[in-house]
């Protein structure tokens, strides 16, 4: 699909059909890590791939659906197919950075910021791109800081990876409902001289 | 252009032809920050277009290049046409927290991790794609943090947007140099099953 075309399709869906995706799908989407960039190539991305219905409950719990669906909002993070749980190693970014070719004056650079979140947040993009590439359509959720360390321990992600974000991919139902915490109607579109502006 | 076919051609570019990019080509690479997701739609992405060439020097010496050129590696940074400094107001983030629809038991909610960083890096990738679907190349590069003041203070961002770090834009030599500092051949590739794992 063409990229404009993708881009106009991107949009938060909380309302996905039951369907599963096929695995080799998922395999393509995911593969995309390989095409993230990342900050001296520390290649810091780290991903996991959550399809069992059980896993899925578990993730929705730590993300607090019950609350959503007490407050009156769909149950929608269980009932997405595929959960791509996205995490990133900061230490690899140090590693690497601590390498001779990188070193300033004998030391690791000061970071300007932390790019091991901004390549996680590239990645992300790229996921969600090419998953929609694929006729599918992504979500993303992610918990509260005290929930991370269940969901690691859920999934087994070592303690030194971030947990980031989770993005949900499946088939999204033709009436997508509307979105229930997050909706552009209650936030003004700033105007583009807001966000962009020329030297 | 295809999504796949950007994929394939996403690399990063140091060496650029001088000659510039149409107006009217950049801006429909910026405008792509309308696509870029933000979280609680918070928009706190902040762009500067850079094309001066006094301005473009002044962010090459800000970033650098005189040392990278005593060290051997060609002038690149001044050399490119456009550069797109990406920053972020993280306090956008935290003021769209703190509406009601958004809060958590009558409090901001605790960031998992810095939203307003990834989705800067969401917005980071999708300049790179957006350039290379108008068929230009893109590079990237930060300053030292020491240097981040300098730099905002040259560009006028406000003192409450972090820099996050600038995507060069412009047209490849048609014999790209090999990278300088980042070279994946002094980076051994990690195996796909290191960065995903399946549930």
């Amino acid at each position: 699909m063409e990229l404009r075309e993708i881009l106009g399709r991107r949009r938060m869906v909380r309302s996905y059909l039951p369907d599963p995706v096929p695995e080799e799908t998922v395999q393509r989407i995911v593969t995309t890590v390989r095409r993230a960039p990342s900050a001296g190539f520390s290649q810091g991305h780290r991903l996991v791939v959550v399809t069992d219905p059980g896993t899925r409950a578990e993730l929705a719990r730590l993300a607090g659906e019950d609350e959503y669906v007490a407050a009156g909002s769909q149950a929608w993070i269980s009932t997405a197919p595929v959960h791509v749980v996205v995490g990133v190693r900061e230490e690899s970014y140090h590693e690497r950075y601590r390498q001779p070719d990188k070193l300033s004056d004998g030391e690791e650079i000061g970071w300007p910021a932390p790019y091991w979140y901004v390549d996680a947040g590239a990645l992300f993009m790229l996921l969600q791109l090419a998953a929609i590439d694929e006729g599918l359509a992504t979500g993303v959720y992610g918990v509260l800081p005290e929930q991370a360390p269940e969901l690691k321990a859920l999934l087994g992600i070592p303690d030194d990876v971030h947990f980031v974000c989770v993005v949900t991919i499946g088939h999204p139902t033709t009436d997508p409902i509307e979105p229930t915490r997050v909706s552009r109607r209650t936030q003004q579109r700033l105007a583009l001289d807001e966000l962009v502006r020329w030297d």
